[in-house]
């Protein structure tokens, strides 16, 4: 029995609609109605965070007409506001406005608590915004001797009574600053509360007095083998501020995860050596980003940090031998919320870092990651992902179940191990073609977006140079290498008599591809050695052993759509990963690259708490298969070591690079391409 | 519908009976029947907690007959228990003896969990063992890379699936030594819990490899503004293994907490300088009491501290300024449960800190403890219970209600600001008694039983000499002079010819009672100066004052009982007290000593963690009134400053010392006693 007399409000984009009493403010309207409207002063007109745009006019679709005087006339706190930091003509501050006759609210994104931080890619899930560590702002009751409670306890009843917030628990930290704040504040303060614990326990890690202006950050960190990448983040409007990378600084322990499993097990304190250093690195990462944001570090309220086991371990000081060695245990799969002092990172003191939860042994959280960030659970299709790095994490599955492994790559996809190998940086090669008919290369360096072969570009390059080549390059480069049949289906590098290229030079008992020669004398000769092509061989036939184990598993012959993820997946030409055979057959449209997608995972977990719920579930229910122990990961391991594209198994591909066999006549050492199943 | 074949066990001291399958153990028969019978190692034969004693014969008051062969026979794991460590003839370890027929079963006080620690006084409420941490004995699973979970996620199933332990969670460092202690145990451990956690969950604090035999320990700490004492306790038994005390090395920073408040408001830092040597003096408490009883500091894994509310903050690293002026406004006044290592605490690295929570800003958690170990919230008479420190903590209730304030009587009482006062310790002299016709002293000092005048007493205290006078020793030696006629009402000393005593030497302006003079010139010569009456004066009006006060709120002239508390009021002698008029009218057989009833509360809430919950109920329903503003304390001050013993309010005492008034000519200047309303 709704009173007819009461103005009826509609708030979009959400069209929820409802009666309230005239006089009802557009913010007490919105949370009546549960409404997604932003404050964080509470109502009190400070914040300007629930600003809303009234429209005005005939809503015939609503059936009704919203006149000029719906709400209340635009205040003084308004005015002050607009005076001191702008607003829009067109917004009201939703806590002052007052609904007086029938009225359609616009909810403008920027003023909605959940609302979507933007992904490039369409076919990304989209990140809702709902962090784990929010601001609010509370007037406290001033003390009473005669109701004597201490500051704390008077905080935790505002943070009740004034945002329901019940169960917030002060830490030390919390009591020791809130004593001064309060009084600074004249008896308000801004709480940054987290609540991530457990058991629906809330925790406030910060005290400002008064109404804090300021911004509250955290930091998402894929903390690879040989890369750490971190992306900080506003956590109130979800934007990244700064991405920053650098090298692991453990690569002077071993390039892979098992020669620094070996350091730990040779060296008495090798482990301990190594978590030190990975935490100074993280720490260098923290300092590099805070400051390419022009924030402070203690600002920094939150980390959400994912690895594979063996550098999860090494980060949180354990040792890693028993991943070195069947049953491969972790000593917890779970997820972890820590102190960010438990394990010496230097952000905020009260900071709270989330660690993803693993998926098993050899299949980390930096995968579990991955799941969350390209959601192959949710998938309606057979959907591959394939996470490439030092080792790539491999997914296969669909909405009926996802498998996972992991498949010992080794870090040759990223430009180690490879003669003229480097990271990707400014004056790597990352992209190459060979003319067919010339067998003549030309290429394109990080830093300049020209072709080598294009006027201009020796200037460009002026500054960077031609340096080496990257994990994409490389890959490049051999697919490109074996298409203008400079390579037989072995991986053998033909000499300048067999393929006709004088770029083919003798390099010891074989050949090595002369991609390029500097021509002022400056920079560095950049060759593709037999050494390269064997490495990327090793590389990509354990990549593809591993999918094609978990296919098996599933009992497949081919996928629906893959995805590459990986900093260096983002680079990877799709073309060019099927000529060289790193991926099963698939459509070549349907093969997307996903960027660093365990960052981004990260990310997700950071800007979304109820993802780390999420990711908790999702872990549980993807079904690990062991590439160690399986016989048949060696056999797929054997049989993809040939480079088949001669054998023409890509309809799409024949069309596109309509290439001839070669050969010159040395052994096909990797057996016949067994990959004719469609034929 | 019981089957009657089904034989019956009856538990003593519980009376628990019950029906359960011929051949169930007698420890799955007492966890069937609610019975409380102790057991680390979940029955497997290796902790011999569940030891218990079947008796046998005719029970015509249960109705049965115990037959020999009711139990099982010894078994093999009995025997080599008997043997490698030794077991009673008349024990049987309840996991391994079984049920066969109708048995009556005695569960001896050392196997039950929540056994009653021994407690001296016979009026004081008896602590149930039930300590926050405990050990618990499991077999986790090996690991399954086919099944693959972390060695953490396994202990914590292991943990509900064997003890229906759930929400118990691992930390960091759990995780960390977990690895190595699986496997050195082979897959069998011995876990530390803590269950102290608020919301439920628990968090585990250590584990051992296989079955750890060693114990574990907390300390109570009772942190005072002149001494700190702490309690080392077994945490499986709750025995008391060493009892620790040293002064409060804040001293230095100011005598009494408002000198300390002053000492930080006038010096930058200072606040943080007293956190620091306060923290520091409790290491060395820890390790003093660790070395006396013989454990690693490391096997400590709580600690319970209590303090006044100055203590408290500056302990917590919270500056006490705010304490020391009006509303007097605590930083927080609830319990906290913190992290060793948040406050710089030695002990186990995972250990927990729970600090009772405080009253108000005047009365703290100290007084919350001596309200949780005197209970008078659960006395039916009414009970003034007086803890006399540095400051007094007072309170006064029954069922009905209590009332409490602190009142600041200083330090006078604990030996300081006194001419020859000293701490209690070995040769202080600490009872006093004055002959009324000769006027001469006879005193015992701390070490040695015998008084001055009696044979040997020169022999027997050469050792540690004469070295002062303590607290209970100024109080009786004033009290005594009274009686002797050598001090009149106002407290004034008389003169040798006033008096008739040689001892009453000039001494400045006024008089001086000489107490010992060394004959060998060996010690120290003790006298009473005007200056020490005056000083236990102000502190004695002080005491009664706050007393008062707490008396006219309820409208009572007499209270039922008083309990003396505080480690020197164990030391009081009530007579003494009374005659020196510290504390109000009572039947002076009414009148007990509690002794440290603040470290008893400590102990309390260390033990039995429900206690902690029920002092946190407590506090909110003890109403405090403040004695700062409130003019009637000034007024009760004032009139209290006399020594009215002439005056003889006191019934019994006239008939036990049935002595003449004395008056020497000076002026009351403490005015006329207003005890007088009984007369």
């Amino acid at each position: 029995m709704s009173d007819t007399k009461d103005p009826t409000a509609i708030f979009m984009p959400s069209g929820k609609r409802g009666q309230v009493p005239a006089g009802t403010s557009v913010l007490d309207a919105a949370r009546q109605l549960g409404v997604d409207l932003d404050s964080v002063c509470g109502g009190r007109g400070i914040c300007s965070k629930c600003q809303v745009t009234p429209s005005y006019g005939s809503f015939s679709k609503h059936g009704l007409t919203v006149e000029p005087d719906a709400l209340s006339e635009w205040n003084a706190v308004e005015a002050r506001y607009a005076e001191k930091r702008g607003l829009l003509k067109s917004r009201r501050l939703g806590c002052q406005a007052k609904i007086l006759r029938d009225v359609v609210i616009d909810v403008p994104e920027e003023s909605q608590v959940h609302r979507q931080v933007v992904r490039k890619r369409a076919e990304a899930r989209q990140i809702v915004l709902d962090p784990a560590t929010r601001l609010y702002y509370v007037e406290v009751d001033q003390p009473d001797m005669h109701e004597p409670s201490g500051d704390l306890d008077r905080l935790e009843r505002a943070l009740a009574e004034q945002w329901g917030l019940l169960h917030v628990k002060g830490d030390l930290r919390t009591v020791q600053m809130l004593q001064p704040a309060l009084r600074r504040g004249n008896w308000a303060v801004t709480c940054a509360v987290y609540h991530g614990d457990s058991l629906g326990e809330a925790r406030i890690m910060h005290v400002w007095p008064g109404f804090y202006e300021g911004g509250i950050y955290g930091i998402a960190i894929d903390l690879g083998s040989t890369t750490i990448a971190g992306h900080l983040c506003d956590l109130a409007t979800g934007e990244v501020l700064a991405s920053s990378g650098l090298m692991n600084p453990q690569i002077r322990f071993g390039e892979d995860l098992m020669s620094r499993v070996s350091y730990s097990m040779m060296n008495p304190g090798g482990a301990a050596e190594m978590t030190r250093v990975v935490r100074e690195a993280i720490n260098m990462l923290i300092s590099q980003a805070a400051a390419e944001a022009r924030i402070a570090p203690e600002l920094i309220f939150e980390a959400v940090i994912v690895a594979n086991p063996v550098m999860h371990h090494l980060l949180l000081g354990i040792d890693p031998v028993e991943l070195g060695q069947a049953p491969f245990a972790l000593a917890t799969a779970a997820s972890m919320v820590l102190w960010a002092t438990e394990i010496d990172l230097k952000m905020h003191s009260d900071a709270r870092i989330y660690i993803l939860p693993c998926i098993a042994g050899h299949v980390g959280a930096d995968a579990a990651a991955v799941a969350l960030s390209e959601a192959p659970n949710q998938s309606d299709d057979l959907v591959l992902v394939v996470d490439v790095g030092t080792n790539a994490e491999i997914l296969l599955g669909d909405r009926n179940g996802v498998l996972a492994c992991s498949s010992p790559t080794g870090p040759a996809f990223e430009g180690a191990q490879i003669s003229a190998g480097q990271r990707a940086a400014p004056g790597a090669i990352e992209h190459v073609e060979i003319d067919p008919d010339t067998r003549e290369p030309r290429f394109k360096v990080i830093g300049c977006d020209l072709w080598s072969d294009e006027p201009g570009f020796a200037a460009a390059t002026r500054q960077t140079g031609i340096t080496g080549i990257c994990g994409s390059g490389i890959i490049e480069v051999i697919a490109e290498m074996r298409m203008a049949g400079l390579l037989d289906p072995s991986g053998l590098i033909g000499g300048a008599e067999a393929t006709g290229s004088a770029r083919c030079v003798a390099d010891g008992r074989t050949h090595a591809y002369l991609l390029h020669e500097p021509a002022d004398g400056r920079g560095r000769r950049v060759m593709v050695t037999q050494g390269d092509v064997r490495a990327i061989q090793l590389a990509k036939s354990a990549l593809y052993a591993g999918a094609r184990l978990l296919m098996d598993q599933l009992g497949v012959d081919t996928v629906d759509r893959v995805v590459l993820a990986g900093a260096f997946g983002a680079h990877i030409s799709p073309k060019h990963a099927m000529v060289l055979g790193m991926i099963p057959d698939c459509d070549i449209a349907k093969v997307t690259s996903a960027g660093n997608a365990a960052g981004t995972g990260a990310r997700i977990a950071l800007l979304n708490s109820a993802a780390r719920r999420e990711v908790e579930t999702l872990v549980t229910r993807i079904h690990k298969v062991e590439t160690a122990i399986e016989p048949r990961f060696q056999e797929h391991f054997v049989a993809a070591n040939a480079i088949p594209h001669a054998t023409d198994p890509f309809p799409l591909l024949r069309q596109a690079v309509p290439l001839p066999d070669v050969s010159f006549g040395a052994s096909n050492r990797g057996g016949e391409p067994r990959r004719r199943r469609r034929g």
